[in-house]
Protein backbone atom coordinates (compact mmCIF):
# COMPACT_ATOMS: atom_id res chain seq x y z
CA UNK A 1 0.00 0.00 0.00
CA UNK A 2 1.62 3.24 -0.84
CA UNK A 3 1.77 5.74 1.78
CA UNK A 4 -0.39 9.14 1.86
CA UNK A 5 1.96 12.15 0.78
CA UNK A 6 1.47 13.48 4.39
CA UNK A 7 3.09 10.37 5.44
CA UNK A 8 6.44 11.04 3.67
CA UNK A 9 9.14 12.84 5.57
CA UNK A 10 10.48 14.17 2.12
CA UNK A 11 7.13 15.57 1.43
CA UNK A 12 6.47 16.57 5.12
CA UNK A 13 10.35 18.75 4.12
CA UNK A 14 9.76 19.72 1.18
CA UNK A 15 6.14 21.58 1.75
CA UNK A 16 7.26 22.92 4.99
CA UNK A 17 10.72 24.33 3.65
CA UNK A 18 8.56 25.87 0.83
CA UNK A 19 6.11 27.49 2.86
CA UNK A 20 9.14 28.63 5.15
CA UNK A 21 10.87 30.29 2.52
CA UNK A 22 7.71 31.86 1.63
CA UNK A 23 7.29 33.23 4.75
CA UNK A 24 10.95 34.60 5.11
CA UNK A 25 11.11 35.85 1.39
CA UNK A 26 8.00 38.31 2.67
CA UNK A 27 9.62 39.08 5.37
CA UNK A 28 12.79 39.99 3.85
CA UNK A 29 10.57 42.25 0.88
CA UNK A 30 8.93 44.22 4.14
CA UNK A 31 12.79 45.08 4.57
CA UNK A 32 13.09 46.37 1.20
CA UNK A 33 15.32 43.63 0.41
CA UNK A 34 15.57 40.88 -2.49
CA UNK A 35 16.18 37.63 -0.81
CA UNK A 36 19.71 37.29 -2.47
CA UNK A 37 20.87 40.57 -1.72
CA UNK A 38 20.09 40.29 2.04
CA UNK A 39 21.47 37.07 2.09
CA UNK A 40 24.43 38.72 0.99
CA UNK A 41 24.79 41.29 3.28
CA UNK A 42 24.01 38.76 6.13
CA UNK A 43 27.34 37.15 5.23
CA UNK A 44 29.37 40.32 5.06
CA UNK A 45 27.80 41.34 8.75
CA UNK A 46 30.95 39.56 10.46
CA UNK A 47 33.85 41.51 8.27
CA UNK A 48 35.12 42.26 4.72
CA UNK A 49 35.50 39.19 2.52
CA UNK A 50 36.97 38.70 -0.99
CA UNK A 51 34.78 38.30 -3.53
CA UNK A 52 35.89 34.68 -3.97
CA UNK A 53 35.03 33.42 -0.69
CA UNK A 54 31.63 35.42 -0.20
CA UNK A 55 30.97 32.87 -3.66
CA UNK A 56 31.50 29.78 -1.86
CA UNK A 57 30.09 31.09 1.22
CA UNK A 58 26.64 32.10 -0.68
CA UNK A 59 26.72 28.63 -2.57
CA UNK A 60 26.62 30.51 -6.31
CA UNK A 61 28.34 31.44 -9.63
CA UNK A 62 30.68 34.27 -9.22
CA UNK A 63 28.79 35.49 -12.29
CA UNK A 64 25.57 35.16 -9.90
CA UNK A 65 27.33 37.19 -7.40
CA UNK A 66 28.76 39.71 -10.05
CA UNK A 67 24.86 40.75 -10.37
CA UNK A 68 24.24 40.59 -6.84
CA UNK A 69 26.78 43.16 -5.99
CA UNK A 70 25.79 45.43 -9.11
CA UNK A 71 22.59 46.07 -6.98
CA UNK A 72 24.00 46.71 -3.91
CA UNK A 73 26.77 48.38 -5.15
CA UNK A 74 23.90 50.81 -6.70
CA UNK A 75 22.04 50.83 -3.66
CA UNK A 76 24.98 51.99 -1.57
CA UNK A 77 24.80 48.92 0.78
CA UNK A 78 27.94 46.91 0.26
CA UNK A 79 31.31 48.27 -2.15
CA UNK A 80 34.19 46.48 -3.86
CA UNK A 81 37.67 47.03 -4.22
CA UNK A 82 40.68 45.82 -5.14
CA UNK A 83 42.90 44.22 -2.40
CA UNK A 84 45.80 46.60 -2.48
CA UNK A 85 47.72 43.21 -1.52
CA UNK A 86 46.78 41.34 -4.62
CA UNK A 87 45.35 43.71 -7.19
CA UNK A 88 44.00 40.73 -9.06
CA UNK A 89 41.16 39.96 -5.58
CA UNK A 90 38.51 41.52 -4.95
CA UNK A 91 37.32 42.95 -1.15
CA UNK A 92 33.51 43.48 -0.29
CA UNK A 93 33.13 45.23 2.26
CA UNK A 94 29.29 45.97 3.90
CA UNK A 95 28.55 49.89 4.17
CA UNK A 96 26.93 51.61 6.92
CA UNK A 97 23.18 52.14 4.69
CA UNK A 98 24.28 48.47 4.22
CA UNK A 99 23.96 47.47 8.24
CA UNK A 100 21.29 49.62 8.48
CA UNK A 101 19.53 47.78 6.26
CA UNK A 102 20.91 44.53 7.80
CA UNK A 103 19.13 45.62 11.32
CA UNK A 104 16.05 45.66 9.64
CA UNK A 105 16.43 42.27 7.85
CA UNK A 106 17.00 40.67 11.15
CA UNK A 107 14.29 42.20 13.16
CA UNK A 108 11.94 41.18 9.91
CA UNK A 109 12.94 37.28 10.00
CA UNK A 110 13.11 37.23 13.48
CA UNK A 111 9.79 37.99 13.94
CA UNK A 112 8.70 35.22 11.28
CA UNK A 113 11.05 33.02 13.03
CA UNK A 114 9.31 33.52 16.12
CA UNK A 115 5.83 33.07 14.85
CA UNK A 116 6.89 29.90 12.59
CA UNK A 117 8.77 28.06 15.64
CA UNK A 118 6.98 29.67 18.49
CA UNK A 119 5.30 26.23 19.52
CA UNK A 120 9.08 24.74 19.92
CA UNK A 121 11.06 25.28 23.01
CA UNK A 122 14.83 26.66 21.84
CA UNK A 123 15.89 22.71 22.83
CA UNK A 124 13.60 21.43 20.53
CA UNK A 125 14.62 23.86 17.81
CA UNK A 126 18.32 23.34 18.53
CA UNK A 127 17.13 19.26 18.10
CA UNK A 128 15.43 20.92 14.47
CA UNK A 129 18.45 22.47 13.41
CA UNK A 130 20.69 19.50 14.32
CA UNK A 131 18.47 17.06 12.50
CA UNK A 132 18.31 19.57 9.32
CA UNK A 133 21.54 19.65 9.20
CA UNK A 134 21.88 16.04 8.82
CA UNK A 135 19.83 15.63 5.95
CA UNK A 136 21.86 14.65 2.60
CA UNK A 137 20.66 17.37 0.16
CA UNK A 138 23.56 16.99 -2.73
CA UNK A 139 25.87 14.26 -2.09
CA UNK A 140 27.69 15.47 -5.18
CA UNK A 141 28.48 18.62 -4.03
CA UNK A 142 30.53 18.73 -1.15
CA UNK A 143 33.95 18.84 -3.57
CA UNK A 144 34.99 22.19 -2.95
CA UNK A 145 35.54 23.95 -6.54
CA UNK A 146 38.54 26.31 -5.11
CA UNK B 1 25.76 41.54 15.61
CA UNK B 2 23.06 39.99 12.56
CA UNK B 3 23.19 36.15 12.22
CA UNK B 4 24.99 34.19 8.92
CA UNK B 5 22.18 32.98 7.03
CA UNK B 6 23.31 29.80 7.99
CA UNK B 7 22.91 30.08 11.80
CA UNK B 8 18.88 30.84 11.17
CA UNK B 9 16.45 27.79 11.18
CA UNK B 10 14.29 29.54 9.13
CA UNK B 11 16.89 29.59 6.39
CA UNK B 12 18.03 26.45 6.79
CA UNK B 13 14.58 24.59 6.93
CA UNK B 14 13.94 26.46 3.78
CA UNK B 15 16.75 25.71 1.49
CA UNK B 16 17.14 22.04 3.08
CA UNK B 17 13.56 22.05 1.87
CA UNK B 18 13.95 23.34 -1.30
CA UNK B 19 16.86 20.40 -1.73
CA UNK B 20 14.22 17.96 -0.58
CA UNK B 21 11.49 19.31 -2.64
CA UNK B 22 13.82 19.15 -6.06
CA UNK B 23 15.46 15.59 -5.10
CA UNK B 24 11.61 13.92 -5.35
CA UNK B 25 10.53 16.17 -7.96
CA UNK B 26 13.37 14.26 -9.80
CA UNK B 27 12.47 11.10 -8.26
CA UNK B 28 8.79 11.43 -9.36
CA UNK B 29 10.08 12.49 -12.68
CA UNK B 30 12.04 8.83 -13.13
CA UNK B 31 8.40 7.24 -12.29
CA UNK B 32 6.99 9.57 -15.34
CA UNK B 33 4.60 11.38 -13.15
CA UNK B 34 4.49 15.21 -12.53
CA UNK B 35 4.41 16.06 -8.57
CA UNK B 36 0.66 17.38 -8.28
CA UNK B 37 -0.29 14.72 -10.18
CA UNK B 38 1.50 11.94 -8.33
CA UNK B 39 0.39 12.92 -4.94
CA UNK B 40 -3.18 12.47 -6.61
CA UNK B 41 -2.74 9.40 -7.11
CA UNK B 42 -1.05 8.70 -3.20
CA UNK B 43 -3.80 10.33 -2.16
CA UNK B 44 -6.38 8.22 -4.19
CA UNK B 45 -4.36 4.84 -3.52
CA UNK B 46 -6.11 3.94 0.03
CA UNK B 47 -9.83 4.11 -1.68
CA UNK B 48 -12.43 6.86 -4.31
CA UNK B 49 -12.80 9.82 -2.79
CA UNK B 50 -15.48 12.61 -3.79
CA UNK B 51 -14.08 15.15 -5.46
CA UNK B 52 -14.40 17.84 -3.03
CA UNK B 53 -12.46 16.13 0.23
CA UNK B 54 -9.85 15.29 -2.75
CA UNK B 55 -9.55 19.06 -3.13
CA UNK B 56 -9.70 19.43 0.85
CA UNK B 57 -7.05 16.39 1.28
CA UNK B 58 -5.09 18.13 -1.59
CA UNK B 59 -4.93 21.83 -0.28
CA UNK B 60 -5.78 22.64 -4.01
CA UNK B 61 -8.92 25.12 -5.55
CA UNK B 62 -11.39 22.71 -7.52
CA UNK B 63 -10.05 24.46 -10.71
CA UNK B 64 -7.06 23.49 -10.08
CA UNK B 65 -7.99 19.63 -9.23
CA UNK B 66 -10.36 19.73 -12.48
CA UNK B 67 -7.09 20.51 -14.41
CA UNK B 68 -5.07 17.92 -12.11
CA UNK B 69 -8.04 15.26 -12.79
CA UNK B 70 -8.64 15.58 -16.78
CA UNK B 71 -4.79 14.97 -17.11
CA UNK B 72 -4.76 12.02 -14.97
CA UNK B 73 -8.22 10.46 -16.69
CA UNK B 74 -6.67 11.52 -20.38
CA UNK B 75 -3.38 9.44 -19.14
CA UNK B 76 -6.04 6.80 -18.32
CA UNK B 77 -4.67 6.91 -14.59
CA UNK B 78 -7.58 7.69 -12.77
CA UNK B 79 -12.08 7.89 -13.57
CA UNK B 80 -14.39 9.98 -12.12
CA UNK B 81 -17.91 9.18 -12.27
CA UNK B 82 -20.91 10.73 -10.58
CA UNK B 83 -22.46 9.70 -6.79
CA UNK B 84 -25.04 7.51 -7.84
CA UNK B 85 -26.32 8.45 -3.95
CA UNK B 86 -26.29 12.46 -5.39
CA UNK B 87 -25.82 12.95 -8.58
CA UNK B 88 -23.91 16.50 -8.00
CA UNK B 89 -21.30 14.91 -6.25
CA UNK B 90 -18.21 13.66 -8.29
CA UNK B 91 -16.50 10.46 -7.09
CA UNK B 92 -12.84 10.07 -8.01
CA UNK B 93 -10.94 6.60 -8.02
CA UNK B 94 -7.66 4.92 -9.00
CA UNK B 95 -7.50 2.99 -12.39
CA UNK B 96 -5.31 -0.67 -12.69
CA UNK B 97 -3.23 1.66 -14.16
CA UNK B 98 -2.78 4.46 -12.03
CA UNK B 99 -2.08 1.63 -9.47
CA UNK B 100 1.20 0.50 -11.09
CA UNK B 101 1.87 4.11 -11.54
CA UNK B 102 1.75 4.59 -8.14
CA UNK B 103 4.01 1.66 -7.61
CA UNK B 104 6.50 3.04 -9.62
CA UNK B 105 5.84 6.48 -7.64
CA UNK B 106 6.61 4.91 -4.41
CA UNK B 107 9.63 3.06 -5.23
CA UNK B 108 11.38 6.47 -6.92
CA UNK B 109 10.36 8.44 -3.54
CA UNK B 110 11.55 5.94 -1.48
CA UNK B 111 14.89 5.57 -2.66
CA UNK B 112 15.18 9.47 -2.76
CA UNK B 113 14.08 9.59 1.05
CA UNK B 114 16.75 6.59 2.02
CA UNK B 115 19.63 9.11 0.61
CA UNK B 116 18.00 11.86 2.15
CA UNK B 117 17.24 10.18 5.27
CA UNK B 118 19.91 7.67 5.59
CA UNK B 119 22.24 9.60 8.05
CA UNK B 120 19.36 9.80 10.80
CA UNK B 121 17.65 6.44 12.54
CA UNK B 122 14.43 5.50 12.24
CA UNK B 123 13.64 7.52 15.56
CA UNK B 124 15.25 10.55 14.66
CA UNK B 125 13.17 10.66 11.43
CA UNK B 126 10.12 10.07 13.67
CA UNK B 127 11.65 12.77 15.59
CA UNK B 128 11.51 15.46 12.76
CA UNK B 129 8.68 14.55 11.27
CA UNK B 130 6.66 15.56 14.69
CA UNK B 131 8.91 18.41 15.04
CA UNK B 132 8.39 19.78 11.62
CA UNK B 133 4.38 19.13 12.08
CA UNK B 134 5.13 21.71 14.65
CA UNK B 135 6.12 24.62 12.43
CA UNK B 136 3.79 27.53 12.09
CA UNK B 137 3.39 27.75 7.92
CA UNK B 138 -0.12 29.27 7.71
CA UNK B 139 -1.57 30.39 10.95
CA UNK B 140 -4.64 31.16 8.72
CA UNK B 141 -5.11 28.57 6.61
CA UNK B 142 -6.88 26.43 9.49
CA UNK B 143 -9.78 28.11 8.91
CA UNK B 144 -11.90 25.23 6.71
CA UNK B 145 -13.83 26.65 3.88
CA UNK B 146 -16.42 23.12 3.84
Amino acid sequence: MAALPSDRLGFLLSFRGELTGARIRAALGVAGLHPRNAMTLMQLAPGAMSQRDLAAAMEVDPSQLVAILNELEADGLAERRRDPADRRRHIVKITEAGAAALGRVDAAVGEAERELFGGLTEAEQTLLRGLLDRVVVNPADHECGE
